[in-house]
């Protein structure tokens, strides 16, 4: 059972304004929700329909249990097909940005990405490869976007994002800084040192200007068809793969 | 201007039975559009709100061009967003697929893959590296929904998509079939030779039974971090990118 007031709380967690004011975000699904729980992230309230509740395991006894029906999760869910459960996850606070001369590994930074579904695959295909820190630039999308939640199955409790003035933190960065662009060397002919961040550009419009200064290796993947572009989230992770498979030999 | 029939016409385009009863098919956007105007494909008709029309070059005479109002665009675009011209282009007759043990060089073949931006994704990608030739099994997405058209953005006009019994064909197969699997080969100790089908299953339950029987070669993604899987069509992009690596050097 679920009140009003409580249906338009969590509709409200379908906006990033209201993410922002109360630190909290909606995770569904039982993989993605069985992530946040196994993870540093705190799960302040399940609501489910009874179903999956059972294949969920090491649940708290903090974790607030709600059972409700399957027309309540219709009205708070943000899927079209609802999963049969839907979390609220608080918004940890941003952790200090790591030194960048010190990352001492692979960092994803990301310049402007939108799509959520490109944020979240990027963020998948990162944790795959066992990148565990993505910095983005104030106007790429929100992390604790549903679409961007749903789209990391999970992988989103693996990894921090944080958001900064990139051009500014680059300043202080002392790490190769690779950036992807169309004149750049081809990954295959890269060797791609111990640490390092990868930049990733826009949709549309690429790295911008102000983060470009700061990239000192430009890379391309090369092009052996007719297709004008790789979507964003393939580039990185063909890049992530090669990047990876220098470390595997 | 444009009819009532017509546009109830083009709205039964938005679904298979009936692209497959007009040998019709919709695409949209300028650059798709552009791509299908260059390519061997028929276009039928464009309808448009005279906005784009100045930008498409090359334009046959044969091309019917039907200018109309943003709010009949509206009406009959499959888009949230309309993008100034949908164009209804002719389904090709497939052509006999190729003997399989003839191939010269890599074909994707896809074994049950059902969401339509993957399979778009795979065939931009695939176009990016090359790869001119997909084999689907009879239960992969079509390749004209408009979702995969979309996708694509304008590969499909590079890349033959046929479907067929796949467990059928494969059995005439001589070259040798690379499967992706979580217990194969690392692709990167894997050395890809000149020619060879590589097989990408569903995003559930990934590569039949029925098929896995003609591979011939287990291979996998080594992962390094904590994801459980990754996306299919990331999947293919980075095995197309890692066979490719090797005939650029």
């Amino acid at each position: 059972m679920i009140s009003k007031s409580q249906i338009s709380f969590i509709k409200s967690l379908h906006q990033k304004k209201f993410r922002n004011e109360h630190h909290l975000f909606i995770a569904e699904g039982l993989k993605t929700v069985t992530e946040f729980v196994g993870s540093g992230y705190a799960v302040d309230t399940i609501f489910h329909t009874g179903t999956v509740i059972p294949k969920l395991v090491n649940l708290s006894h903090k974790i607030k249990l709600i059972e409700i029906s399957p027309a309540e999760l219709d009205k708070i869910s943000t899927l079209n097909t609802p999963q049969g459960l839907l979390a609220l996850v608080v918004v940890p606070p941003q952790p200090p940005l790591f030194p960048p001369d010190r990352s001492g590994g692979w960092t994803l930074v990301l310049d402007g990405i939108q799509d959520p579904g490109n944020l979240g695959t990027i963020i998948r295909t990162a944790d795959w490869f066992g990148f565990t820190q993505i910095v983005c630039s104030e106007d790429t999308v929100e992390a604790y976007n549903p679409k961007v939640v749903q789209a990391t199955m999970g992988s989103l409790a693996h990894i921090t994002v944080q958001y900064t003035d990139l051009p500014r933190w680059l300043n202080n960065v002392e790490v190769p800084v690779y950036g992807t662009l169309l004149d750049g060397t081809s990954i295959y002919s890269t060797d791609f040192p111990g640490e390092g961040l990868l930049v990733l550009g826009n949709e549309g419009k690429g790295i911008s200007a102000e983060v470009l200064r700061h990239v000192t290796r430009k890379i391309t993947i090369p092009r052996f068809g007719k297709a004008e572009s790789l979507n964003v989230s393939m580039a990185a992770g063909i890049i992530c793969s090669e990047i990876m498979r220098g470390k595997s030999q």
